[in-house]
């Protein structure tokens, strides 16, 4: 096994089985759970100046290893691909969803050498590459389950959506005009009073802003009560959904499990013959 | 195919298979979301007096727009019907609830020139028409899906909101007599307490009205435990129902399957008879 | 067939298919509902001497009415109870739910008379006669459905509930350790921390009370998110016994369709036997 | 039968058919509930010296009540796991999850004799002894139900819990930049922005911090709508695995009255062979 073929099996993420492998994950995670740490305490006031240089440096010190692991990645890329061309396989690791991901993990900290933006927010999205996590079997069999769950019932959560939104604009245009006069700095415009109706629908309720004639919150009771039926329908979706696949999982183990007990001759005692299928 | 053949294919939504048809309703669907955004900027204090103008003359044209397209569907009702009589199809298209609907989104405009009210918030009623886009064969089933649960568990829903309206106003006298002494601003009547029920028990708690006295409390605690069950009762009944409506759909598909699979003699290899059904 | 026979069947409530009956139902109905609207306004401070005189009046009417009634049913409890003797009739209609209702909704009107207590407020129980609506024929299979699945997670249901109380009460002595030095108006004791507890794990939040530390705040965040799973539970627990229910009900129907399905003996074509069950 | 014997019959939690037994159990429960209340009500500033020196003593003799327990329960220890040795079974218990309950229920008191340290909170844990009743049998299948249920759903719901935190830690960095300005007193950091996270995303919405500018709205809305999603999918989890164990429980059943249904032949009516499982 060549130098290239080892290093390509040490940064792949999500194999449990090798050491080295494993280790190599572990620092990529901690390194960016570290960066992430570092980017919530600098949005405190009390760290001192000598921690914030600390901070930085501990930044730049994690882009470089991004940055190096990257280059790795670039590099062993026609091993991750090998049925394409160099070339190819380059260009479908970088458009791929990881390769995007790592990709956006460094660019933050090298555009502003070119161009003068503040892209210090966007450091947070470092937190994506730990979706890598998910590669684990343990992990990545539930996920498949949950994925393969949303893409079946996305019609159905589309219409669900689509109705709740029509719910929310009506339910905000009715309120702008049966609240707006009583309290014209709450329900100012309708942009407001669909702020309430979100707020309301999903039952947050903040307390910022809630009707105080008795014709609104008459409305705004049976908003709230329908709310209830906003939440139950995708919840009814959903575990449908999850409950179907879980039993075609168990019908097919049933199904292998009858195969061995087909019907057999009374007389001779031989396999009585099956249907052509 | 004659011109009204042609237009009545066109005007007819979610065609998608037909450029034009396709293209049709996209603009209708535009000007509807064009409209309702007007409607949303107008309840704004920052648009100038030119900017106000030109949404006046755009909800002219809108109008001018949907009066037309109302036309041609009122002229091609007979295709739409095509067993029923000129007049009666005529009817029939009227009265429907997508007729009922395009009328609505054009009369509020006409009426002030008759009678003297001020029918703006009826515009916002111009979103129904969009109700249309779920005909598209992606959403109809899912539609079909939701709305035959919904029309199944019609009863059961109806006890549950039963036993909450109970729950409800027995909520609301209890805490009046309870809180009534302590705040009777907040508590003055049972219209106010059972705001306060509504709020609890769907979980809002926007933090107007809320308890302070310690049997009170205790009340509203139960009350908004007892909300958890007010929201698992709907969630499961709508659960079962969906997934006894895909499992059913796919016993279906099972039953077509297994009639492949009938027993053959063990002798001849003939198919065995089955029972006459 | 005797007055008193023909008596008892219009007073039985659920007989749709009886005029008199039907009409008899919607009556005293009415008179329920009227009568808890009377106590709703009372509460109210608007209406003037005149009407509360008036309303006072309603009352006096309404329980001269449901006292009646009471007596009729009296009266004919051995045609409802018909295999029990006269005197064992009577003791079952009156120590059953439906006529201790009854008797609940026009006793407090009584006991004024002999003992001085107020007792206004057990006037909302009259409500509780509106359950007699559930004995209609299209509600009463959806209430045995939702009462069924409610005896059948008695014993799941009561191991959420003290698990969750557990929680509860150890959540407010936490916070009540954390917050109390803080705050010390509003964590003063643990029951107050426990009515937090309580809007904070049913997600309702009032906003009248709720941490401030840093430690607080993570705790509240934690029992907040453990709250989504307190309303997963019970929900997944009557979701699934739902589902059975109904699944069950599908498959005796499938039982008895396949029982023509039986085989048949390829050559004469007579029925095999079948097991003797 | 020896008097270890009999002792050890008694202690055991869950003897239900013993009289004696469940008496015991009892009692040891109540002194339980009595301590918790004795806990809450020191936390109450009306109780006078007197009746806390009543509530000390109180707790002084639950205390030697539960060491004396504590005693019985080591010394019949080697009952409890009969086929282990007299000093293995000891550390059995002692390190069951029972055995570390009791011991934490008397430890506090006694550790403040050794080191100077305030445990007064920990007494609270005594109410974990109440887990004992879920031993009783009517419980225990339940309890097994959702133990079970958890513990299959363990991969699934960390995934969901996983997807949870990185949405909650992307909603607190963008909000904590788009309100920070408008409101620096309380979006000042991101871990008060989390803090707004996690009560928007579970529902709670005290109302102590919410967002005022139109886009800070605007991602709220968002984010308490996927609020909805984010408590659907776990309960969809919970029902299916539901769902899954008590069909299959049913399907138990329904294989072993199968097993009567053998077929039959229909020349000789013997049994046919069914295949050597």
């Amino acid at each position: 096994m060549s130098f290239k073929q080892k290093l390509f099996e040490v940064i792949q993420p999500g194999r449990e089985d090798q050491t080295l492998s494993r280790r190599f994950d572990y620092f990529i995670y901690g390194l960016i759970v570290l960066n992430v740490l570092a980017v919530v305490i600098e949005s405190y006031s009390w760290p001192e100046e000598w921690f914030r240089q600390f901070l930085r440096g501990f930044e730049f010190f994690s882009v470089l290893v991004f940055s190096l692991e990257y280059g790795m990645r670039l590099w062993t890329s026609d091993l991750l691909f090998p049925k394409k061309s160099r070339t190819l396989a380059l260009f479908s690791f970088v458009f791929s969803a990881y390769g995007l991901i790592d990709l956006l993990a460094i660019l933050p900290f090298y555009l502003p050498f070119f161009i003068q933006i503040d892209l210090r927010f966007v450091r947070m999205l470092r937190l994506l590459r730990l979706l890598r996590i998910l590669k684990l079997k343990r992990y990545s069999r539930s996920l498949k389950l949950v994925s393969e769950v949303f893409s079946e019932v996305k019609a159905d959560l589309a219409v669900t959506v689509f109705i709740t939104f029509l719910l929310l604009i009506f339910a905000a245009s009715i309120m702008y005009n049966v609240e707006g006069d009583a309290q014209p700095e709450n329900f100012s415009n309708i942009g407001q009073a669909f702020w309430w109706a979100v707020a309301t629908l999903t039952t947050v309720g903040y307390g910022d802003i809630y009707p105080i004639t008795p014709l609104g919150k008459l409305l705004s009771g049976l908003i709230a009560l329908l709310g209830i039926g906003v939440v139950a329908l995708p919840t009814g979706i959903i575990s449908s959904r999850f409950i179907e696949k879980i039993q075609t999982r168990d019908q097919h183990k049933n199904t292998r499990k009858t195969e061995d007990e087909i019907c057999f001759c009374p007389h001779c005692g031989k396999k009585l013959k099956e249907s052509q299928k």
